[in-house]
This record gives C-alpha cells, structure tokens and sequence, in this order.
C-alpha cells in the first residue's frame, strides 16, 4: 500500500475520522486548509466536553451546555462533512471502513473511537454501578443520585433510610474526586431546606479505591493534601480497597484478607478505563497489537505497524512516552495527538518529510474537589486550594469549544457558587415509565 | 361528610393538593401563611414551565431551563411539604388519597392533575406522531427532528430524503403554531451551513387543522394575519384536513369527500386533549360527571358536587364561564383557580364566609408565530408582529419560577436571536442502542 498514490490524481486525499471527541475533531479541524477532504463520523452529532460530565451528573449543568453539535463546529469549514453512522469494522486491504448500513473509502483513516469503562470482567456490574462517559449515564446517575433522597424521605424503616442516604464511588481518580465532592456538596448545602423528613447532611459517601491512595497519578505531597481536602468535605475514603462483588443494595469489598459488606442504594462507577471495541476489531483486520486495555498499540508516529495509512490516536490508543511508559487517557493527550496527525497528512499532501514521532508536551493535570478546593501539577509545580480552584474554572471554561456554553456555564457556575443552588436537578426518563406512555401531572 | 369537623382540634388542616403544575402549584403557595398542613403530590421532581416546552423540542432551550424542583420552590414553606408519589386512587368516604405504595389522608382535596394529548381514540398512534406534554416527550420530539435531518443528509434515494425532509404537525393550535415556526426557523436559518448533501431549506413543514382556521379561538381578523405570517415563513397549511390514520412513514388526510396520503417520516401531534385518568378514578369513587375530554365537571366554587372537601382546578376540571362555556386549559386559568381554592380553604379555617363562586379573568391570550412574530389578545385589544412578539417573550420570561432560569433563558433567546443558532439540538437517549449498554466514540 502506497499512500502518497492519491496525492498525484485530481481528486483530493480522502481522511476519514472516526469519533468527535478531543482527538478525532482536532484532527479535522487542523486539516481544514490542506488539500484533504475530512469525513468525520461518530455515532452521536455532538463533541461532548467529558471532563464537565460530572457536573451533569450532579445536576450543576444541563447536558446541551457542555456538548456542541459537531456540524456546527465544522460548518464552515468546507473540506469537511459529518457522518452521523456507526462503524462496525475494517476493510484495510480495500481502504474502507465497514458501517452499519454501508461502507466508506479512505486515503488515510484516522481512529479516535476513544473508550469506556471497565469492570473488570465482572459487566454485570453495569446497571447496578453506571459509569460516567456519556449524556444519557449522566443523566442516569443524576437521576440515581436525586431518587436516592426522594425515596429516603418516604422511607419509615430507618434501616432503609440509611441504605438510601449511603452513596458509594468506586475509584478514586479524578472522576471519583469530581462526583465525591460534588455529592458532599448536594448533600450538605444545596438540599439543607428541601425535605422534612429526612436530612440530607446525614448522607455518608464512600469514595472506595483499590490502590494506597486517591489520585494516584499525582506527586506525593498533593495526593496527601486532597485526600485531606476531601475528608474535610464529610467524604469517606476507602484506599486499598477492592471491589469483590456488586448486588441490588449491597456492594462486598476486599482490603488484605477481610472482607466487607456495605448496604448503599447507589453505587457509581469511576474505575477502570476499557478501549472502544472498534480497537479490537481494527486488531483483527490488521494484525496489530491490543493491550490489557484493550488499547492499540502504536509506533512512535501514531500509526500502526505495517498500516502507515491508518493512525490511532487518544483513548483508543497505547502510546509510549519518552520513558516507555504509556501515555495517560486525558484530552490535551488527545488534542495534541490530533494536531500532530493533521501536520502528518498536511506534510504527506505537499510532499514534505513526516515527523518520526509524537512528542507529548504536558501542559499539567489538575482535578476539582469541591467548591473553591483543587489540586494541580503544572510543570515542576504545585498547587493546592483556592488559587488551583480558579484555574480549574479558568481552564475548563476555555476549552468548551461554543462560546455561547462558556458564557452559561459561567453563568451557572457563578450562580451555584453563590446559591449552593444546583437547579438543573431533574429526574427525567424514570425506567419503569417510559416517555410517551405515561400521563403526566402537571 | 363536615369540613369544619378539624378546624377547632389542635392539629392543623390537611390540604392534600396532586399536581406540581401551574394550578397545584398556585395553591400549595398562597396556602403559605394560612395555617393548614399542605402536602403537594406529583409523579414528577419538578414544575414544568409548559408554555415553553416546545423551545425544548427545537433545541432552543435545555429541560432544566423551564423545570424547577419542587421542594426547591417551597423550601422555605414550612407548612409544605413534597412527596413524589404516583396516585392510583381515592377513597372519598375515608377521606383518602391511594397511593401506588400508600395511602394519605387529607381534610381538604384539591386535585389538579392536568391532562395530557387525545389521539381521539387512535392510542396506536401516540409512537408515530409524539405529543408535547412532557420533557420526555420533548427530548424525543428534539432527536426525531434532528435525526431526520441526518438521515435525510445521508439518503441516496430522492423520494426517501424528499419523505425525511417532510415535517407534519398535527393541530393549528399555539402548540402547532409555535413548532411550526420553529422548525421552519431550524430548516431556513439554522441548519444553513451545516449539510453537504441536502438543502434543509427545501424542507416541507405542513400545519394541518381539521377546524376551519389556525388559532380557533382567536378573534378573525388575527387568525388571517397570523395564517397568513405563518404562509410566509413558507409553512403550507391546510384547515379542514383532519387526520384518518397514521403508518409509519405515512398519513392519511381527509378534506370533504377527498382522501390524501402524504408520504412523511416525522409527524408530531398537537392537537386534542385529555384529561389525566384520575379525573375516571375520582368520578367512580364520588359519582361526579366527566366530560366526553374526560373533564370533572366542577361546581361555580370548584368543588364536586356533594363533596365540598374536594376541589378540582386547572386542565382537569370542567369550569363554565358566565356565558356557560368551558373555560380554556390555560395556564392562567389554572392559577387564578389555584388563587380562589387558597382563599377558599383560608376563609373555611378563619370561619369566614367563603365565595360563592369562582370567576376568570381573561388577562388575554398569545402564542408566537416564530422569529418577530406573535399574534396576542389583550381585552378588546388584538395586536399582530414584532410588538406582541416582545410582549410574548416579556410575559413567559417573566413567568419562569426561578430567577437564575429567566437570566439563563434570556441569554440563550438573545443569543439564538443574534446568531440564528439552536444550540441544544443533541440528539439523545436514541432507542434502538439504551444508554448504558452503548460503548461511545468519543
């Protein structure tokens, strides 16, 4: 295969991206004035800001805030179409990428699929413990977390209520920090004067995680401090602690040889990071490696061994750093990723020499805990509290791409932080009732 | 059966009110400083700002934008409380509200459970052309319209995109009217720049009325005006077509003698209403009279006859005017009855004499026709365009409960104003893939 073959006809190189998130929608973006036409497909028709969907899910930001049509994004950019379908497979030999109801020519095919989350072999755990990747289990959880307080309130057996009032999070990186705070806030500020029977500042949440401490990627120092940030927030850490089994209102956790049993109504999922399965099936049309992750394994330059048309990139990725040690699942990871494959394409359309290898520039990780408390690396430094706070909004609010959401989400956030209020607390798309059968009482 | 049997015990009035809507709610709120004990039930977490829930449906506004929480709004009603709950029944005799898990007694009983769409015996069709009563409802109108759009985008067949691209609305009412324009707003502005296979703007939105005009109740000079603003923004109407069946992908219309079929993918339903079956289950328990929209017929003091512990107010009840016709299903309507049944109730504990009987008035009535338009009445007063159109936005802004949502609905209006965008066109919670079991491409 020879992939400077279409560079020479009349007909445009043909770049197909599959997934809207940070990666697959950079590279399209960064291609928009090279010689290339960009298709770009994903299942949903809108880049969602992941790193806010805690904010969803605990009701502080409604889902349209954080996510962005992806042709509203592309728009304007003309060498560039959006195709709302769902990938099923690969042809590499012929160049086509197989949908569900068609197929799809490339030059050069660019996978971003990005990823889930793992339970560890155990998926029965999935309706019992929703994860948080997408609109639809933010809403859930959302509507887990509200329905947890309501039926606590009906509740006249006090054992129950306990149960109700228990909230477990299993895993404690950054999304597990992000919902525990979060929680510790609903539950101590924003419900104070909503019930009469219960109250919700007697909520016990457990942030449960299997390695010796939450955050684990973070230096020592600040490890330490968030996790007495966090405590001092009324949260519960469990370190060394393993998840052995999930059921309807109890979950068994391990830690050395003891075993316990905790009795919770809602148990939520931050752990364990999964590939999307298109990185298996691109693994047996190609013959590349997957990871324990089921990641793909790629060379220095993001493409595949042996497939030098087809590049992988962000979450669906296992990428070596500098010191062999694979590259982290977080967006500027993926954004930068993007960038570095659109000057690959752009070097290959004018003839130019490839870069051998992606260089990873790590601008710094920073998680929120909870109102005005945060930590972050940048570089050599440390920060921790109110300052790592403002720059977590800072950050964050920058980065939604449509300046319409920054401006309500600014809006939300300032008036959340003022009211403890969190008003987008909606239970919506109740199981046992689906829309359009019930009849409502309004 | 005494109402006055508990005002001279120690304990405080029971007021069981079912409904969080604009009638339920009226009540619950100007019962504040009487001193009775109310108990507001609904199935649902929140009140529904309805009037704009077709905003919704067209992307133009999130849920959480026209929903508040409940307990949020009487939190600091000491003398109120919430209960999410789902009423199955009463017991008039033991003055008792059923509960799917309970029961509740109640000295006073003030149902305003509402109504929902009539498919005027043709229930098989509620799938194929969604009604817009809920938020549920809403969110799938939102993704059915989009998705046409999509799907349209990726049609090879010009008969099949031609069908995809056809939007029939059921119903002239305000409700058709206004996502009529909306969605002509959506094809001729929004989408614009967004397709590269399809023109949205050659779209086929069709208002179909089997009554003689648009608005029906609207006096005729602005029922022409409003038609004819309507015509303009290239919607086609057709009055005395009524609906005989609907198959996927097709309706049947009937004119006179005549019988079309028109081929389209994306049917919404705004016509017809029925009142909430609770109105059946309270006429069995008390012998009261419904109507043929399954309306309780009320007394001049909405109360039932022969229980004067029970008022029945809002979409509901059945309430002649002076003139002896029904009064409207209005959300004024509603809240000016809330009013009366909080002063009834008020003057029933202070032993005053209560009024004899409950009498509307009309503050007048408006629906918008789409972008600077709206048709409204005021008195003797009829007003057509831009002016009614500020009116309108002035009085619904105005009408949202809560003050951070009318800052938040007032920003996304100016901006979709400004920038013809609609940025809350996600399309979620897509069947055929539930969430949860959906691995994402981002």
């Amino acid at each position: 295969m020879n992939i400077t073959s279409k560079t020479s006809a009349a007909s445009p190189l043909r770049v197909v991206v599959i997934g809207g998130g940070f990666g697959g929608l950079e590279t399209a973006r960064k291609l928009r004035k090279s010689p290339v036409q960009v298709t770009l497909i994903d299942r949903r028709n809108f880049h969602l800001f992941q790193p806010l969907l805690y904010q969803v899910a605990t009701a502080g930001l409604s889902p349209a805030n954080i996510a962005t049509p992806l042709r509203y994004i592309v728009r304007r950019q003309k060498n560039c179409e959006v195709l709302l379908a769902d990938v099923t497979g690969f042809d590499p030999d012929r160049r086509r990428v197989i949908l569900r109801d068609g197929e799809i020519t490339y030059d050069i095919l660019v996978l971003a699929a990005g990823a889930s989350h793992s339970y560890f072999g155990h998926d029965e755990w999935a309706p019992l413990a929703p994860g948080l990747k997408t609109i639809e289990q933010a809403t859930e959880i959302r509507r887990r977390i509200f329905m947890a307080f309501e039926m606590a309130e009906r509740a006249s057996d006090p054992q129950v209520r306990q149960e109700l009032l228990t909230f477990a999070i299993i895993g404690g990186g950054p999304t597990g920090v992000e919902l525990a705070g979060a929680l510790a806030e609903i539950a101590h500020h924003t419900l104070t004067h909503d019930f009469r029977h219960i109250n919700p500042n007697e909520a016990r949440i457990m942030l449960i995680e299997a390695g010796p401490s939450v955050l684990g990627p973070y230096p020592p120092a600040l490890r330490d401090r968030a996790a007495e940030k966090i405590r001092s927030l009324g949260i519960e850490i469990l370190t060394e602690h393993r998840v052995i089994d999930i059921q309807p209102g109890e979950i068994t956790i391990q830690s050395g040889d003891a075993t316990v049993r905790l009795r919770t109504r809602t148990v939520l999922w931050g752990a364990g990071v999964q590939a999307n399965p298109l990185a298996k099936g691109l693994a047996e049309a190609t013959g590349v490696e997957i990871d324990r992750a089921g990641r793909i394994t790629v060379q220095p330059d993001l493409t595949i061994a042996n497939h030098r048309d087809i590049f992988v990139i962000g979450d669906i990725a296992c990428c070596m750093d500098a010191h062999g040690k694979p590259l982290p699942g977080l967006a500027p990871v993926a954004m930068q990723q993007g960038q570095f494959v659109a000057r690959q394409i752009a070097s290959l359309v004018h003839g130019r020499a490839p870069e051998p290898a992606f260089h990873y520039r790590d601008p710094g990780t920073m998680a929120t805990i909870g109102r005005s408390m945060a930590v972050a690396q940048i570089g050599q430094r440390q920060f921790c509290g109110y300052f790592a706070w403002l720059l977590w909004l800072f950050v964050h609010l920058m980065q939604i791409v449509q300046f319409e959401n920054r401006l309500l989400v600014l809006l939300q956030w300032m008036w959340n932080y003022v009211t403890h209020n969190r008003s987008a607390r909606l239970i919506t798309q109740v199981p046992e009732e689906p829309a359009g059968t019930q009849t409502d009482q309004h």
